[in-house]
């Protein structure tokens, strides 16, 4: 791939869309051209819908804003945020494709220790065209990797591993810290290329970060709903999160897999931390309620799609959350909303194989 | 460390034993001379207690064979296993240190992608005295290193982490794998150092390997027992197994953590498959029952030592795992066997800090 020729048969080009959230020219895209363009992609327009945005030559794209989000969905376009990039999830909506990568317009093309361009994409459909392990810890990590393999003492039976619904990449450079952490480390660069690929086991939650994310839509799609966040919200910079702990807690319910680590992006800039801050303090505050939630949450087997449990969730959220703030209430409507927006959208045959809605 | 040179100030110096099983000269140790030599060895000879081991000059250790064991736990030494490394943990049992390190004798000094040998122990004592995160994973690994920290997410009650009982090193060149993995991939080599330091979730079994692993006596040993394998036993290599498993379920009990990843050690010379598919059948088939039994095990509250902990799993193994296979009824009392010698030569103070046996 070095020297920027683009690949002759690139893997999944025609079931896999790549959506950015954006609310500025794509220049960064220039960089990714190698990589990105046998691609086709969907550009969610945040903020001022009158501005245009420029997408550089050559890449085949749709570009939804905030009228675009309003005509398609009508009143249901309330469940999709607005002046936060948590409106990517959109684009997740309207794809018709199997798989989803999302990057953020801030993030390059990083380096592996021997210098050579990381073609993250890449390693992202590789990790989810290959199973996860989240019944059983391989210590050697990802035993379906090239020079890799089940440990000593690892059961057969579990050998086959699970589907990979999750693919969460991370960030050279500029990690991926909240406001507090910022603020206290300024200066704190991640320079270390950690050369793994591992399964999140089941029943442990973690921090989902939007910004170099790959998910089988097929799988998971309806529950990568990236919440209520910016503009009248009374909380930012958790829409990600709040997508990854639903989204957990649903792939541990149908035994589907979630990877992180490699591929690694270059986070070229941080945020404000003082910005970050009022976005996020509600959050920091909320988290410590709603983690032992989700830790907690137990979906019924009746439950047989990823839409059911992402109903039973916002059932959940509702009667939980709500004393938490009053902010959960309207989360959990807004769940419901994106739900049906979702089907409206995505039709049947059924989501998630063989089972019926 | 590199032209070896011996360290003035040895983390712990006076507070680990490096326990050794071996059945031959430790000419292994030249290699290890700079990082090992300010320690206190525990040697445990396995097999015929007649043969005199020779250990390098300079080496501060105690050494026991067969006939010490017997003459020192009496009927009670029943529990050592004999013919198999599984006897190392003989050592773990009569150290009055705080940590143990212990290492195989085929494990040479590894070095860094850099060139530099690893000190291996040294990353041992800092897996061990920082905390763990089980509670919530952390995508950027180890928080406590330096140029790492909580990511954006992650819990503020959480940071505190939890006190570090078990540090498991890794091994480049010749992998842990089993007997069948060995037989299909024989050429295959770990080449990949991969820079990660992690805690294994909560909830979540993994395959602890016994050749280079470190941990905590005072807040995990008595559950460090490995079992009855080798001579007169119809199963081996699953003794670092069953230590890993019982150990687990044991510090998810207490909210103790346990830590995968660096260092690594260079592990020179791949056992014969053949042999070892002939320990490993029965491990391998009766595994498929074992780890659901220790993903269900429940300890109750009144557990409040490892001890108890220890003869409540026993007394679980009896009932649930003697159907699999009458060695387990005879592993179940070897358990208690083995806590009754462990409390005959570790009177109180109590173990596992305020509680009391």
């Amino acid at each position: 791939m070095a020297g920027g020729s683009i690949p002759s048969t690139p893997l999944l080009k025609d079931e896999l869309d790549i959506v950015i959230p954006t609310i500025r020219n794509l220049d960064f895209l220039e960089m990714w051209r190698a990589f990105f363009q046998p691609y086709h992609l969907i550009i969610v327009q945040d903020g001022d819908p009158s501005r245009t945005i420029k997408v550089p030559e050559g890449f085949d794209y749709e570009l939804y804003n905030r009228n675009d989000i309003n005509r398609i969905l009508g009143p249901k376009g309330s469940c999709i945020s607005f002046k936060d990039s948590a409106c990517r999830c959109f684009g997740f909506m309207i794809s018709k494709k199997k798989y989803i990568f999302t990057i953020d317009d801030d993030c390059f093309v990083a380096k592996d220790p021997s210098g050579k361009e990381i073609n993250a994409l890449e390693q992202h459909i590789k990790n989810l065209l290959t199973p996860s392990t989240p019944f059983f810890f391989n210590t050697l990590y990802d035993p379906y990797r090239d020079g890799a393999d089940f440990v000593r003492g690892y059961p057969f039976s579990f050998r086959e591993g699970a589907p990979t619904a999750v693919s969460h990449g991370l960030w050279l450079n500029i990690p991926d810290y909240d406001a507090p952490t910022q603020l206290v480390k300024p200066l704190e660069r991640n320079t270390r290329y950690v050369d793994a690929v591992l399964t999140i086991p089941k029943g442990t939650l973690f921090p989902m970060c939007g910004m170099n994310l790959g998910f089988n839509r097929e799988l998971i799609g309806p529950a990568m709903y990236f919440g209520l966040m910016g503009d009248g919200q009374p909380i930012g910079r958790y829409d990600d999160m709040w997508a990854g702990w639903c989204t957990k807690v649903i792939c541990d319910h149908f035994g589907l897999g979630v990877k992180t680590g490699l591929p690694y992006i270059w986070h070229s800039k941080a945020s404000n931390p003082f910005v970050n801050l009022k976005k996020e303090y509600n959050g920091i505050y909320w988290q410590e309620e709603i983690i032992p939630f989700f830790q907690n949450v137990v979906i019924p087997k009746e439950c047989t799609t990823v839409q059911k449990c992402y109903l039973e969730l916002a059932k959940q959220v509702k009667s939980n959350l709500t004393k938490v703030d009053p902010y959960f209430d309207k989360l959990a409507d807004a769940m419901v909303t994106w739900i049906e927006a979702w089907d409206e959208l995505n039709p049947a045959p059924a989501i998630n194989g063989s089972t019926k809605k």
